[in-house]
């Protein structure tokens, strides 16, 4: 039997946490593939494998977080339902297992967030509540809320059972394509770059792990780098997953003690490799998608003749926009 | 043992053949992806599963046939080159499958052909000819060039090893899904659909099988229906794969003995699939590809509750112009 790590106050999750969440979520979120291309390989002289996130319920990783946490609820807690605050995939994620769980889900959304995700959050069963995010904190708000309601927060990435679920996508990558010399993986919160890292710790120990961030959101990098949390204040950036102000109290020393480098990459890196995936790969993924390729091939790190994971997050884009994207390259 | 069919003058490409292919080919084509989405399902009223021919190399299918008919040339018809007339996905197929196997490929091209198709032929190491395509026809071209140069003509479907590569990709789907009560595969010259239809007679006797052409070019519909070959001049349709002017000597009874419906879609159904595929599905799929998910949702056919394939051919288009047709929606 392999010793189990423990928990301890900081690092709340552990690579077994990982291994219950894929147990849990098997035949409700999908295996997504690992797709290559040798015209991507002959150009970035090494070996890529990309896990198509964009490819998972509701077009994004988060529904591995959400589920799990939502299917570790007490009955109880169930019937009081849930509450979370995201204008992005985490809500859409939530509401969707809120119908699998058959529980009530609350999200927070600003007023100002694009009616095409409102619609898609209570198309899966959902109630959103708007708020004005000039005025007012969502995370304010939703304890508020949830001291008078009794639902219970789930937050977009610090969370135990968030990261555990995010992290079953590095497990099933390390399953698919064995040890890797290096992963690459978008860090917003660091919800998915703290759950893959963790896999890799236990299931490719010598795997180089990256985290990738926008240039105009380079919080994780800068906290990474100096020890301290830092932050930022609505970036500008077109990967608007990883707008995130700052890591967690959960995310940050997993992502200290796991991952081995932080970069960031410029919007035009991130639709230039958008555009290859498109084009060349015909995947449909988003700016936040492109985050760990454009960092692959960023040339920040010597990745030559190495063996490469990469995490597309998702592929959550109005199609116009990624059009009015790639006619500026 | 399995009885073997016998092959006739008529029909010289049977079920074991497709097994040969499949054999060669392994290793060197993508097995590629069947995927499915819940909300397609919902919508449908049935199961669907769709084989994505758009993640294969070259982006289409293409390279199953050409790779299986390149494959099984003497070394001393290797030695001469082969020879094709395409301007589209058979065109990269032959190029490719000429780098493969070491074998010097001419590809005749229409000299208005986009510069983008040229220059991806033969980035591949093909060499292409250009030819007025108002004056001269390409087959008369190639049969003249062969005459002097020695090489083998690899034409675009009207081929026996053509066709038994691309019955490939439904002998995977089957593999990946079991028996399937409707197969729907896009027409053009019919080497997809009779390969496919082929394997679907073997491997599941009683699925219903279907060819979906665009209503412009509604050729085989009328020859399947007629008995008598029918033909089209140049159709007005955005599914350029599929404007091909008639079934071959050897597609045409394959289609008549194998298929058990033909029907068509207009540009506006390709439209909408095409559009629900990337926006939903996150897939690239070229107009063509569109043809079987919109004969399914044609409501021409019941498919209510049924387990249904259906055959995704290719994603190669050109970004802005899908754009355009997304737009006009």
């Amino acid at each position: 039997m392999t010793p189990t790590t423990p928990r301890t106050p900081e690092i709340p999750v552990r690579f077994e946490d990982i291994k219950a969440a894929a147990s849990l979520l098997a035949g409700q979120v999908h295996r997504t593939p690992v797709v290559s291309s040798r015209q991507l390989d002959e150009r970035a002289g090494a070996w890529l494998h990309l896990k198509c996130e964009n490819l998972q319920r509701t077009g994004a990783f988060k529904i591995r977080g959400a589920l799990n946490a939502l299917s570790r609820l007490s009955n109880e807690e169930r019937a009081r339902g849930v509450l979370t605050y995201s204008s992005g995939n985490h809500a859409q994620a939530v509401a969707l297992a809120g119908r699998l769980t058959a529980t009530k889900t609350t999200v927070i959304m600003p007023g100002g967030a694009p009616a095409i995700k409102r619609r898609a959050t209570e198309g899966y069963g959902a109630h959103v509540v708007a708020y004005d995010h000039l005025a007012d904190s969502r995370e304010r708000l939703a304890r508020e809320r949830a001291a008078e309601t009794g639902e219970t927060i789930i937050p977009p990435y610090d969370h135990p059972h968030v990261v555990a679920g995010q992290g079953t996508a590095g497990l099933e990558l390390f399953e698919h394509t064995g040890a890797l010399d290096m992963l690459f993986v978008p860090c917003g919160g660091g919800g998915l770059l703290s759950g893959c890292a963790l896999a890799a710790r236990r299931l490719a120990p010598n795997c180089h792990v990256v985290g990738v961030e926008p240039e105009a959101a380079d919080d994780a990098t800068r906290s990474f780098y100096s020890g301290t949390l830092q932050t930022v204040n609505n970036p500008d950036t077109i990967a608007d997953g990883a707008r995130t102000p700052y890591l967690g109290d959960i995310t940050f020393p997993l992502v200290r003690a796991c991952v081995d480098d932080m970069i960031t990459v410029s919007d035009a890196e991130l639709v230039r490799a958008m555009h290859f995936v498109w084009e060349r790969m015909k995947l449909v993924i988003e700016p936040t998608g492109a985050l760990a390729l454009a960092g692959t091939l960023s040339g920040k790190l010597d990745i030559k003749k190495k063996r490469v994971g990469i995490l597309v997050s998702g592929g959550n884009v109005d199609l116009a926009y990624a059009a009015q994207l790639f006619a500026a390259l």
